[in-house]
């Protein structure tokens, strides 16, 4: 088993470094090998990691004053934020230092950052943001979440790639199933771009079964493996999972405590709704990753807890242990655009 | 209070005619003015009208032998479906007889007539489909659903003046609140489309609110009355609502299901549980309209019962007693495109 070192961006979220601190120490329970290098204000981080045992030999921090804010626009961040704990963190990755960086700050900037230090994958032309999202039989792979607002047949197939390797590194899927979100399952439904990359699917040898057209509630259902969609649909689609989510949960509240009787209903089964909370949690679905880089960033929600952010680094973990950047290089050597020029495949 | 005439496509919908004359029996008790003319098999049509007191001296029936199939493709439908009871139906709107016309039959060949019979709105380029979904705060209308899968700027505008005067005729909303969704409120955020949609709603004169973008899970908040979004991401979105619904719904049972303790709980408070079921049954929301069309037009879930039918007849009674058409030609002239030839607006 490698004992891969994340780089943590410690100044990142809105209770950083707290969260970034208090998550790493969770994240060591249950990867007692992993390592991390926290960056950010070493006189807020230090003092915290001394609380926690597990982390005083498995961190080293890396002292930088500054940091790139929620409200930053990409395009400043980058020209401004050389410094920045976002930056230190995402060259940490670059120069090989660590397998991975984990960040819950500003996520445009660090979009920006990683596509300009990083670069793409050879073969791979945009990046997608990626997350899981549970289903009635287990998790799926939801892919573009808004990394693009607009691209075509072609991306959509590589993000069905980036999905599948996603599927077969981090969920452990040998086959998966890849799904292209559509207004209807009939050949003929959707746009251009969707269904050329349908038709592209379809002629091509794939490291992966290729299901179809899929729709909206196939999510929910979870049909296939790998939901791929263009960013922009992929990201209100995500956002609106979320939100119903959240009033169903506000629903369910309001009828517990609409009545004595179903307050003491309530108690009675507090049990088994702590079970459904946890299943349905939102920290546990945290860590969106940025497919298609040349190294593994996950990106945490700005206002998720320490709970939230183990999962985050968790993902982090299982994507480098896992080599999924190398896996998708092979994979698209071997599956990808026949016009892909081979010297571009390191 | 006017009485209108609704036509109804007996023959539509997995369950029809049964649920067709039976949610007729039961719009009636909520609107006992209103009249019907079925369209359909008069033999199966006759002896369940039969059974309803409230249905003898209100209904007509106009027979036909012809129906559209569900798997029927739009194009087909409109060339060989003359005399099938939808497009029959569609003509009764057309020719004035009826004030509205509700199928649960197959959408694209619905929509496909309803085109070419009943033509678009003067000012107004496509239709779209809208349909009202639950909030924390009550309702809002979302459109489109899936009328286009492309559109401009000026279709998603035109959307907007549809869903306000949806929002205003048929919620009463005096000034209603109009989001466009994307993914980001900045105004830097979006494609193209989404991005000069806005400029024309901020630069124009308008019978409601513009509040900016919205995000996905504004949607279930209800941060605004009406939203907007082109057809491909509004069909996924609504379906990715009404599959996450029956997700939790589903780990809801489970969990009621999972022990004694809970199966008890769930004895002590299913009347509250009750009222939440009937809160986001989908049956309540049932009846999407197609609006921009020159007559009202709602369609049914294929797969609805009688009281999921009565609902989508509400929609139709509640759009054709305000003269939403009416409406929303006068907004049109006033608040629409200056370059709009005026001989067009009847």
């Amino acid at each position: 088993m490698p004992r891969p070192t994340i780089a943590l961006d410690a100044m990142g979220g809105d209770a950083a470094p707290n969260i970034v601190v208090e998550g790493a120490a969770l994240a060591r329970v249950r990867f007692p090998d992993v390592k991390f290098i926290m960056f950010g204000d070493k006189r807020k981080i230090s003092p915290l990691i001394d609380k926690h045992d597990n982390l005083k030999r498995s961190v080293s921090i890396y002292h930088t004053d500054d940091a790139v804010s929620s409200e930053e626009r990409p395009a400043v961040a980058l020209r401004q934020g050389r410094n920045s704990s976002m930056q230190l963190a995402i060259n940490a990755v670059n120069s090989g230092e660590a397998a991975g960086i984990v960040s819950a700050g500003n996520t445009g900037a660090l979009m920006a950052m990683a596509k300009v230090s990083l670069k793409m994958l050879p073969g791979i032309d945009r990046p997608a943001i990626a997350a899981p999202c549970p289903t009635k039989v287990g998790e799926s792979v939801l892919l573009d979440l808004g990394a693009n607002v607009e691209g075509d047949a072609e991306n959509l197939v590589q993000f069905g790639m980036l999905g599948a390797a996603f599927a077969r590194t981090v969920f452990g899927i040998e086959q998966p199933t890849v799904g292209l979100l559509n207004v209807g399952a009939e050949e003929v439904k959707g746009h251009d771009a969707v269904r050329q990359a349908a038709a592209i699917f379809r002629e091509r040898k794939l490291p992966f079964t290729f299901h179809g057209f899929v729709e909206g509630d196939d999510i929910g259902a979870g049909s296939v493996d790998v939901f791929v969609v263009d960013g922009f649909t992929g990201n209100i689609t995500l956002k609106t999972l979320e939100g119903t989510v959240r009033l169903y949960s506000e629903y369910l509240q309001q009828t517990f405590r609409s009545s004595l009787m179903s307050k003491f209903a309530y108690f009675l089964a507090r049990g088994a709704f702590a079970k459904m909370k946890a299943r349905i949690d939102p920290r546990r679905y945290n860590g969106a990753t940025f497919l298609g880089l040349n190294g593994v960033v996950v990106k945490s929600h700005g206002g998720t807890d320490s709970f939230g952010f183990a999962n985050a680094i968790g993902v982090a973990v299982d994507m480098a242990t896992n080599d999924i950047n190398d896996f998708i290089v092979r994979e698209l050597a071997e599956y990808g655009e026949q016009d892909v020029p081979q010297a571009r495949i390191v």
